[in-house]
């Protein structure tokens, strides 16, 4: 058997939330005069029953039954028994992915919206407006909100808005609307293009730009949503890790020794890990690796300071590995890993040295998702063809070492909006990109002055 | 709940066979001179074993366990009860859908291109050929061609080459070869670029090349596939309503009142209904309707003759229903519902009185489409559309006789690739068709001098 499915009366009823299991939690988010940001403070930006879960301490948070009806369309999620790329590899190593493509939006980003959305509609608001990197995201939300009876509106990184024109299509017929940014409707896009007309745009501008549009609506009923980064949106992942966790158990795995996810924001990779890492604090023998982009190698090339989420520094200071909100990766067509930063909570998980942070180039991770198209059928998004890459050198060391091993990572969405990027590298068009060292420089520089997380 | 799952020891182990139980079994193939084809004449298109299965009148046949394996990866698909869309409606109907859009290509079609490349692989077969209309049977039989290392060559229409980028991606990222139909690679091909050298192709003309260059192949060992209208891909689809019949089972639904799929060349259409019509041969009171573009209504327009499954008449003559072999349908987005025959044994099955067959305008569909996209969150294909702009139809009817009814439609493929139809819909740039007389008298025409069937 290649599949293993739960059934629906073991869906999780609670999400994890590993702040509660922390040795060290990370430190609050931070104002512009250096105090910690009050919960009341972040009111005009997120509702006000999703900043309590963003702070909370508690173990096990509900997952309401609204959430869930939504959720049960499409989960529990299978996971997969990739025998075809180990015999592919010729590795004594059992590789697992756990399948997030299966969603309506086709990533794990769905999992967060769908109760993102709840929360807004519970809270009384009309409207939410987000940003959106490679278009998994936004395409989630517009689903989301559509169930909720919600509006929206999208700021889509304009390097993604014109490399995948299909994704704004879905936000459209979901009923959302969806604008390139840097846009001219916002102070924050107007002053990005008023610098350069062709900026290629970055999720820390868009959210800049979304930010602004909540926050700036008069009658008070608009919130922002996030896809990645924070608490609460790594908390709402979480479903997909306890998942698999049972799923490993009905495949007969004891022990599993290799987590895998790739990183930008960091929320599919937290919500594969983070129940894995509860075992991993309580002493379980086990490596959980978190794959970045080279061209973006925010947790391996970036300090752990305290640095804006956005490039207009509306967000609060967070503490977290960063390569500078000025920062402006190259345009590689896994767009949704081009984030300057990274989760708090995953920041914490690297510092403590309980996750391994690896990058890997461009065309390492399209040889393996061609190399996983062609054995296991699914084209992967090339984010997900990150996690791919790195379970692929974990199984060839099995083999070298000639060792067993369980090997598990999260497919976090399908590459079906993302085919121009395998038609450029089928076309041998795509190259590594080597991160000039100014540019590193520059964007570190824009944290000088930053209070150091402890 | 939402969604009924099968567990996997409940997947279908057998094919059911329609032959078995028709009361008028269709005639055979005809040769150019009028009599039938014997099997072996048709060893140059297609390896033995799939031709014992097209001549079978064995009720079950059983699924080999290396095809069970891979339809393992993502059977049984899920059976979801749309409760969103009836709420919508206001209807007391009970609308279910089963979901053939989670396979890897995200449609139905990888059910026969599974077992069709197995087949030609057990036959000593090195590569075979398709055509392709929309793109969902070429990049089928492509990730099946990827699963048993056969070569794979796909000639596609060239009004969906041009309006389905993603599509040819998709097959190259699998493997297989694409080129545009018709092409200068084949006589058939070059015959009608001499007519018309920007003709937006058809089914029929990609047919004669795909067979062309399989029987011209001097290895022996090319062999050409089809992804509908043939016995044994119809045979192979059944597993579609096989596992519907158990989860409506499994959902405590005991009479089931409409069966709904959309018809092209039969396949979808006949992969869900065929078992339902089993028990309807059998006495049970059911509707069972096959819904067709209005732009291409062969059942609806098209007599039940003798006719050629191609343009290029290198086909035997078929029993179905037809439009003429040079009928050219409107290039519109669903099309894969572009064919002017349909399915000898659904044809049959209409002209018995077991199915009643509708045409509806794509508006109406396309409406129809977004009105579920945005309920139930699955963007459909355009080609399944019109199976759900039915369901809405008798719905809608429910409500209205204040009844309680029991529908299934097959949700047959998702739209992801199909987004450029969405965004014409959405931009108002899109119209019904009214088929020109003179048009439909021209195919017609054609089908002067073809034997009748009995």
């Amino acid at each position: 058997m290649s599949r293993t499915l739960l059934p629906v009366s073991e869906l999780p009823a609670s999400w994890y939330n590993i702040a509660a299991d922390l040795p060290h939690p990370p430190g609050p988010p931070l104002g512009p005069d250096g105090n910690p940001v009050s919960p009341a403070a972040l009111g005009a930006v997120f509702p006000m029953n999703l900043i309590e879960q963003e702070v909370s301490q508690e173990r096990w948070i509900p997952i309401p039954e609204e959430v869930l009806e939504i959720l049960l369309r499409y989960r529990p999620t299978p996971l997969h028994r990739a025998k075809a790329l180990e015999a592919h590899l010729k590795t004594p190593a059992r590789i697992y992915f756990k399948n997030e493509s299966v969603s309506p939006a086709g990533s794990h980003k769905v999992n967060t919206a769908v109760a993102q959305a709840y929360y807004n509609k519970m809270a009384g608001m009309k409207r939410v407006t987000s940003e959106t990197g490679a278009g998994q995201w936004g395409s989630s939300i517009a689903f989301a909100c559509a169930q909720f009876g919600l509006e929206c509106k999208i700021y889509m990184v304009r390097v993604s808005f014109d490399q995948k024109p299909f994704r704004k299509l879905m936000m459209r017929t979901w009923g959302a609307e969806c604008v390139a940014s840097p846009s001219e409707e916002t102070a924050a896009g107007r002053a990005i293009l008023e610098q350069d007309r062709s900026s290629p745009g970055s999720l820390g501008i868009a959210i800049s730009e979304a930010v602004e549009a909540a926050v700036t609506d008069p009658t008070g009923s608009t919130r922002y949503t996030l896809g990645s980064v924070l608490n609460h949106v790594l908390l709402h992942q979480t479903i997909i890790g306890l998942e698999t966790q049972k799923q490993l158990a009905l495949a007969g795995e004891k022990k599993v020794d290799t987590v895998i996810g790739c990183v930008g924001g960091g929320s599919n990779f937290a919500g594969l890990a983070f129940p894995f890492l509860r075992d991993k604090i309580a002493g379980a023998d086990m490596e959980v690796l978190a794959v970045e982009p080279a061209s973006c190698p925010t947790l391996t090339r970036g300090p752990y300071a305290y640095d804006h989420g956005d490039v207009a520094r509306m967000t609060p200071l967070l503490p977290m590995h960063s390569l500078g909100h000025t920062f402006m990766p190259p345009g590689i067509h896994a767009g949704g890993l081009r984030y300057h930063g990274m989760a708090p909570l995953v920041s914490r998980t690297v510092v403590d040295g309980l996750v391994t942070p690896i990058a890997i180039q461009q065309l390492e991770c399209f040889a393996a998702a061609l190399a996983f198209s062609r054995t296991e059928g699914i084209i992967p998004a090339p984010e997900s063809s990150h996690a791919i890459a790195q379970a692929i050198r974990s199984a060839v060391q099995a083999r070298e070492e000639g060792k067993e091993r369980v090997i598990v990572f999260n497919l976090s969405g399908h590459g079906l909006m993302d085919l121009n990027g395998y038609g450029a590298y089928l076309d041998g068009q795509l190259a590594d990109h080597s991160l000039p060292e100014e540019d590193l420089r520059a964007g570190l520089k824009c944290l000088e002055g930053h209070p150091t997380p402890v």
